[in-house]
């Protein structure tokens, strides 16, 4: 597959006029041919109203036939994974094995979709039956299940080419759901987008669904992404990135003159608490886990445990010099591009230079090894207290790449002070023994107030793709904390629940049919049942 | 219980200071003592932060001392039955026996939320093993369920005094769910609103609750419930009211430093489409069964089908002169308050000086009908076509009362397009027989995406409260078009998905341990099962 640098249409390209954008190795710092041209608004406007079109006959696809669409999207991926993980390789640093490994996730993702869509019980098939005889007025056959929202637009992630990206966790389930996907490409890795987005253009084509189902716009400034948002025929958005950006974008979204949902994954410093039972018994283990976890990824995972809660005692005096020694080794992480290498110089530059803060390690100051010939860069680690960080909220800010900061804690109360005056997280990690949770009972619920996802002895890093995993969490770490964007509850995002008064069995939908045509799990008359009637 | 005209902040009341505002009988036009006090700024700050510390302890109550919660704010609520009658009757205008129907249905609402949360399947809960051995990396063990959202602010309606006010499906709903409710009361029924507040007290003090659980403001202006939902400690807020009202709110809700989900129902003229079939076979009957629908209740649903659309054939004229005669009766209704006489008033004035509206039935022209004691007035039934509604959006507008505008239409592709020109709305009906169904199949899947609730052969009039029933739809129909205020589903409003990985088996809520306590449904491993492990 040759690279065009074009948008794709439905099953047409996008004009090759105007300015072109380059890709650009991280590792190597060179830029990468071909330039990309910026989708037109005329194109936009184009892709927006095929997906519309679409939508009508798509929605209604059954199950089996939206499962073999993402099965076919994941073999056509498969089929290309060579090609795909060099340029992936090239686009984003990361190494070799990570991006095969993104590819595998981003396939299962696909299929698990294809399992729950196949199955169809996630529906939530409801049948409240008629009984005439009731008084003082009669019952009437009320069904309802869930449908598709409506075209969907979805925002590519950078630290993810593959999993938050083209072919992504928005994209799989939101087409599994029934929307047709709009997805604006990240600049970051154009050439991946462009393969995964002619990927799933051949799934399209191979499985004669209507055109629209799937475009992929490509834009180097932010108005492409705001046009789609903003489009009447766009009745939902799912976004992975920053902070500013998300916002923006749910701005937009909360005041068109037709609100929709929109679903952004901004930013998270992950508290990770370490309980002082847990600290005496294996602060050594602790520090190199911590270490591992911090620097995975070069430290850009939305999960990266960017604060440390540790008591103010010996113990943890141990754990810090262990651990600033493994954060202070002169290893050399790639960045992902440029914007994201500056927004980490900055980062800590600011604590670099905060009263508040004392720095721990930060190698870069002594060697110079953050000068390499693309987005290299250093690790950082900081220390604060308690109290500087509840009287000085930015230090929550995200700082995103290999750094965190540590904030020291006296007493109980001083923790729960802490805690309360953080900002909503997508994680919330705890490490503790059976005695430190007696003693410290009353922070489990705060914990469960802070977050989405609590984890126990771990490391947030690493989000197991399943049934029961919700990567989501309180404002600002999403747009909509009730939800998740990882795991088989994502389709929930892009339903709506509709029902059926009265209707002949025939006019319903397969779920909804007496005869429970499919097997699925429905709610009859309030009990769970597989049977028919 | 005597009124006192004060709000109700947890256990204490509110101050007697500053103007009162009476309460309004619409059917003989006298005022109501006592006067009530608006809640001071103050006042109000001290309810949220009631209910907020309440939350730590009200969210983690089992789920059947929340059900205790509920059966007793319904037995509460039986037990002054009598006096709450006769007060609701005083203020509403609405006849005694919709006021005792309407005192059943908001208690058997609680009584549904309380057997929903008792038996505590609802919560979603689902549990992805361990699997240590697994390549290339362990899977861990992941459990998730869904927890309340935190305070919620509530906004009782007018037009139903018991059922969509302070104990009404919104509170319900969020007390169902876990979350503390601050009301603010509908002035149009302040005595009603007090009387059943003090129920809800009353049922907090037997189940020695924290006192934060519930609030009632009372407020003459805007500006309190601004208040409620600007304040960071409100998570969510629930409304029934005008589109005015509700996107006033809502925009608040969304553009807050940390938005919430603010469910606001708000219009819907609810399309009724008779196809010429069924207009053929049974358009007498039609014409006598929408003229009970459209004046139910004075025509004060919102369910009301303010829009009927019929082919522009003989059938249809007969229909229409039937519909106009008994529209046209000199029957008197009276309207809940002197704001929706207005602005029923405007609405029709509106329609009378439209020069593509007909003026098919308006009593009060010959008889002077509407000039009452109070707020009376009588029907009006307009007509026009679809080339001038999908041309004259404006004509889309509800107006709440007896009034109702048929349109008429030629051909299917018109019925299409004037279809798809309409807004979001609640419940979209079509009177239909079998080959009708065949002739205008296109349009099944237009009206799904038209509204929340699809009804056969019937009126939209009428909500049954049960697991299926969907009360929501496109916006501006609500706020959030995923979601209903009536029925169990709507408990799901005022929750979020939490995660727990890896926990002690002892610290994970009952609903997520090992043995399954309250042998509650679960999806283990992706597989839906009620056993223990």
């Amino acid at each position: 597959m040759e690279l065009t640098g074009r948008s794709i249409i439905g099953t047409s390209r996008g004009a090759a006029v105007g300015a072109t954008t380059l890709g650009f190795n991280p590792l190597t710092g060179e830029y990468l041919e071909p330039g990309w041209y910026s989708a037109s608004e005329a194109e936009i406007e184009q892709a927006i109203k095929l997906a519309s079109e679409a939508f009508l006959s798509y929605s209604r696809l059954s199950g089996r036939e939206r499962g073999h669409f993402l099965r076919t999207i994941a073999s056509q991926i498969e089929s290309i994974a060579e090609p795909l993980t060099a340029r992936a390789v090239a686009e984003s640093g990361l190494p070799v094995a990570r991006i095969q490994g993104e590819i595998g996730r981003t396939c299962n993702q696909l299929r698990m979709f294809a399992v729950l869509v196949e199955e169809g019980s996630w529906v939530d098939a409801r049948i409240d039956r008629a009984d005439p005889q009731r008084q003082p007025i009669p019952k009437p056959d009320v069904r309802s299940m869930l449908r598709p929202l409506g075209p969907v637009a979805v925002f590519g992630a950078s630290n993810f080419p593959l999993a938050f990206s083209v072919a992504g966790g928005d994209t799989a389930s939101a087409l599994a759901a029934g929307c047709p996907v709009v997805v604006k490409a990240h600049p970051s890795h154009p050439g991946t987008s462009e393969l995964v987005g002619l990927a799933i253009s051949a799934a399209v084509a191979e499985c004669r669904l209507a055109h629209g189902v799937f475009s992929l716009i490509f834009g180097a400034g932010n108005e492409s992404g705001a046009q789609m948002v903003r489009h009447p025929l766009i009745k939902a958005g799912g976004f992975t990135g920053s902070r500013a950006g998300g916002k923006a974008l749910a701005a937009i979204a909360a005041n068109r003159p037709e609100p929709i949902p929109f679903y952004a994954e901004m930013s998270s410093v992950n508290p990770l608490l370490i309980l002082p039972g847990a600290m005496h018994e294996r602060g050594e283990a602790l520090a190199a886990g911590l270490h591992g976890s911090l620097t995975l990824g070069a430290g850009q995972f939305c999960t990266k445990p960017g604060l440390v809660l540790v008591r103010d005692d010996a113990a943890s005096a141990a754990f810090l010099s262990r651990l600033a020694a493994l954060m202070g080794a002169e290893q050399v992480f790639t960045l992902l591009n440029p914007g994201i290498q500056k927004a980490y110089d900055t980062g800590i530059s600011l604590l670099d230079h905060n009263d508040l803060v004392k720095t721990l390690a930060r190698p870069s100051n002594s060697s110079g090894a953050t000068a390499g010939p693309g987005c290299q860069t250093v690790a950082a680690l900081y220390q604060t207290t308690a109290a500087s960080l509840i009287s000085s909220p930015k230090l929550q800010d995200e700082v995103f790449g290999p750094a965190a900061l540590v904030v020291t804690w006296s007493t109980t109360e001083e923790l729960i002070d802490l805690l309360l005056s953080m900002e909503g997280q997508l994680t919330a990690s705890i490490h503790s023994n059976e005695e430190d949770l007696a003693d410290y009972a009353a922070i489990l619920p705060i914990l469960e107030n802070l977050a989405g996802r609590l984890v126990y002895n771990g490391f947030p890093t690493g989000v197991e793709v399943c049934q029961a995993m919700v990567h989501g969490g309180p404002w600002p770490s999403t747009s909509d904390g009730r939800s998740t964007s990882v795991g088989t509850r994502a389709i929930f995002r892009f339903t709506r629940q509709v029902c059926y008064q009265a209707f002949p069995d025939s006019s319903l939908p397969g779920e909804l049919q007496n005869g429970n045509p499919q097997g699925i799990w429905r709610l009859v008359d309030g009990r769970p049942t597989q049977d028919s009637f």
